[in-house]
């Protein structure tokens, strides 16, 4: 079987397991007042070259949303997202749950821009208006489309033009790093406020929110412990992620995963397949018939969306455990499948 | 150091850290829907002798509660608890952030009765009152005490008898189990919803929702989803629950935790230390003096809470770890700090 | 000055405010358990040749919405609107705010169908979706558009056939029963829940919410109470009701304010300005020059909301104050404008 | 019948129904930007002597409190109350609806005083805890009682020394102004937030909410938009409110009240009857033969609240429409029934 269901259905990387194996036998202090948490910040303190960040350790990237996006919010400011952010269409309401509306701006290729947003804040103004507080984008995008370093930059200055803050969701930001021109320290200088995913780069579960700003740093344990986000036994977070960062293994996973993209959407386009939208990361979506999917299923693992009456949008994902078996072996189903 | 702190200090116990090692290196279905999690699943059926229960497994108790507590209330609708609950004191505000008031009821000892919900409940019918909807108890409680087989059937009759929903939070179900004539099997008579707490109990972390009654089945993944409570790798959460119930050792630690607590609370009385509330589970807690605990604290680890101007209330949990060198260490610091 | 800047910016009808004259000098029951409200209902209910529904006084149109939309709805339940909803832009975000998603249809001309409402059920179903629970619709729309008896009927059969609860806010309804061939007594028929406004027609403040499907009645008045949509005085609201429709004051005025459309419509076609959208209702939209908005101000009071670089879409709003002299006034200016 | 039901209970003062018809008869402009709003708002920052403060209008005590309370709270934000106040027990859950927790302090009067605040204060600093941030008082208390000058004083400084803000309900503000020392210009110095009621004191409906505070005027009309608190037609309650300030009307009718309400408290205190509650405003309560009450409810009108199980409280409320024959036939009552 290829595997290329998505980013997240193995255990974890060794290294990350055998790290648990040297956790203390007992005594860990509960809540992430424990060591190995704070060694997993100040590693990533250092590679973000900040000192004066908060870090916090999550267990899953909704959570991290709900944390990050609705932390600081009063009753009525609100969100604003494309419309294939996946706070809109894939979290079951968990934004408009807090009690925020998220406002939405259509996007082609599902990335903001500082000209997208610049034009919506002219829809706001009235007091039958929420206020606008808190940009939602993602990178890598939920189209697989990445951010340059300039296009977060135009997007944040017109974020601090209007006082907005911009929260990235990084559930793929290990590939967002290999895929754009973007340095992990550059990013407190391009937002507020931002997650470094471990679930889908090594970690059993978890997700690191960076938090730049310090408007948002007040008070945020008491948001986390009501909202059911501080883990008791959070040494096993501080664990992963010291395992993650201590050694650049992080970087590492999201190259591979990467580089393993950039061969799979080389074999697609070989087959002649066409993509829905330009393959940028590791997610690579092709347009294919319908009548043909439960044939591509007997040895490929994918996910499928719909699209028209005749076809059907196909996703498939690397990570850092794509072999080039897999890769050959879909590229051969979709030149049989012809 | 005797570590009498809590009992989530530990990593998890080893046999599920090695079940861990044999899930599939890769192609594990996601958000639950994976073979261990339907086999842990079955398991816990097989025990509560019940195959039309739906659990649910979830990354901590906070989470849990709000999952388990508000899922199907209405808005005006509201929750009946005791007021040293764990919910109404301890998370922050967790229940109250779901839009739902918790109305308290006084106990001496931490626990609810159906006498006390019985006159409790004739303070409501106005419209400008909440509607009772469900009722939150704890098993053990946070005071340490432990409901008999008795006890919670008649709490359950007035629930019936009022149409209010009966929630036991387990986070320490385990030791429930030990320390009282309740049997596994009964819990699914006794209320409408329970949780069986691994993370208190061998798990690196995870709770699992038993949910008996119908009408709170329904579409309860959804509003997991939108809580941020479904993680991505449930797999890995199926795979401590199989570790924790295909033999036993979940009862087995359970036991073992509580028997740890018998010994210790013997060789406490026999110090002539005054106990707090009276010990029936693996959380002891004493009346000490303020001056002594700096004292204490060198050898031993425990929490400790207000109490009045001279004393202070310790508390001392044993877990399944949990020595005999360290019930007999603490003893003996108790002695010499007389 | 000719007076088309909206329906409700006169104290009220005569008759209303000679009705609040004749309430007791004092001993009047509080919350409307009085003889006013109890004869209010009895009135409704009598043209709605309805015995079995319930009705509600409430204070304005967004509480009104807030109420009937989202009192009987589970937290993960959603919305359904057109994105020209009066609770899609123009409530601030009022029920996000109760916890519950909006998800929006795009209509060009502001109004719901049953083809667009089935097309977009297939969009729901997964677990990450909000489980469509409730159809919003207004009567007149906020585009001055208004539904027939066979575009409600098929609306509502889609709604029945998912169901979906319908809701039709009636801000408007006194007018949209002179528009169109649904009659007050098919209301029940052609939804679940709907309002009778009566600020926009007569009255002081005031709106009676119509509550047909019984599922929506049950511990309503709780949920009024708690989002603070009960009157204290509530035998003035009940009073005002009274006069509204014991002579069929309520819908004389409705028709005054359409007729009186008709003149307007007419006025405006004769000075060949174009429409926004087609006038229907007593909401006409006119697209007018940016340049010669001022001038028309001069006379003539109106709302302006955006169109394009040059031009600005004009709302002309009449009421059965409307006086012949005032839609001559305004053809006057716009011909002079020319 | 001699009434002593409420202080709600008839239309309103007459000077408030006459202004009502002086209103213009058209054009009025929508939600509060009205002459009427503008007048009433100066007359009442000229009776205050504060030019800075914002002041809004809205329509009764339950959404002023939703608004008052918790337009500027964080999440995880919380409110501090005696047991006995209003939103505890009467609003049906009304701020946890908002998601905020009210932290409770038992007061044998009904009075929160510095001391009881001070002493609440040392329960929360961990992050399990809410944040508090508001402290609600009402004037008068619900039980009848009354704060002074320097018992406010000393309730505030202990808000300015943990950052509290500090609401007062003033529901019955009118009468507290005549029953203590506080001096209608001493308020603003005295907290960051009050109302001064109307409906139960000559208005037909309505509340003046003053912002103090700086920091919770931001952006609160769009909160008030988003709950359903701003009337379209706020002229009305704007004519309302200048009916009321502009000659003291307010003032006369508060002072009404209490004089009415001293007179009741001597008439019961010749009967012998036990007072619940030292009578100091215009809520007056005794304890009474449950087996009595019928009678008593033949020749007058009160409320009835639980005591034990021979007994009821009752209340009997005063207003400016109390009269001498009322008092005494209540007497004669009490007398007879003895």
């Amino acid at each position: 079987m290829n595997i290329f269901l998505n980013d997240y259905n193995d255990l974890c990387h060794e290294k990350v397991y055998k790290k648990l194996a040297t956790v203390k036998e007992k005594g860990n202090p509960g809540y992430g007042s424990d060591e190995y948490t704070e060694r997993a910040k100040e590693l990533i303190k250092r590679d973000l070259k900040r000192d004066d960040v908060q870090i916090e350790f999550l267990a899953g990237g909704t959570i991290a949303n709900i944390i990050g996006i609705s932390a600081n919010l009063m009753a009525y400011e609100g969100i604003i997202a494309v419309e294939s952010g996946h706070i809109v269409g894939h979290e079951a309401g968990s934004i408009e749950a807090t009690g925020h509306k998220v406002e939405l701006i259509y996007s082609e290729d599902g990335k903001l821009s500082g000209e997208l947003l610049e034009k919506r804040m002219e829809d706001f103004g009235e007091e039958y208006h929420i206020v606008p507080k808190l940009v939602y984008i993602s990178q890598t995008t939920e189209l697989g489309t990445v951010y340059s370093y300039d296009e977060l930059r135009e997007i944040y200055d017109v974020c601090l033009k209007y006082g907005l803050y911009l929260y990235i969701d990084g559930a793929r930001m290990a590939v967002g790093l290999a895929a754009s021109d973007v340095k992990v320290e550059d990013l407190c200088d391009l937002c507020d406020i931002f997650t470094l995913g471990g679930t889908k780069n090594g970690a059993l579960y978890g997700e690191a929110l960076v938090i730049v700003e310090d408007e948002l740093k007040e008070n945020l344990r008491h948001f986390m412990k009501q909202r059911g986000a501080v883990m008791a036994k959070g040494f096993i977070l501080g664990a992963q992620f010291e395992a993650l960062f201590e050694d650049g293994l992080y970087y590492e996973l999201g190259k591979r995963a990467y580089e393993n993209s950039l061969k799979l959407s080389r074999a697609v386009e070989e087959t002649g397949v066409s993509f829905y939208k330009k393959p940028e990361s590791n997610q690579i979506f092709i347009v294919y018939p319908k009548s043909k999917i439960d044939e591509l299923f007997k040895d490929n693992a994918f996910e499928v969306m719909p699209y028209d009456e005749e076809n059907r949008v196909l996703r498939f994902v690397t990570n850092y455990r794509t072999t080039e078996e897999e890769i050959e072996g879909l590229k051969a189903s979709l030149i049989n499948l012809k």
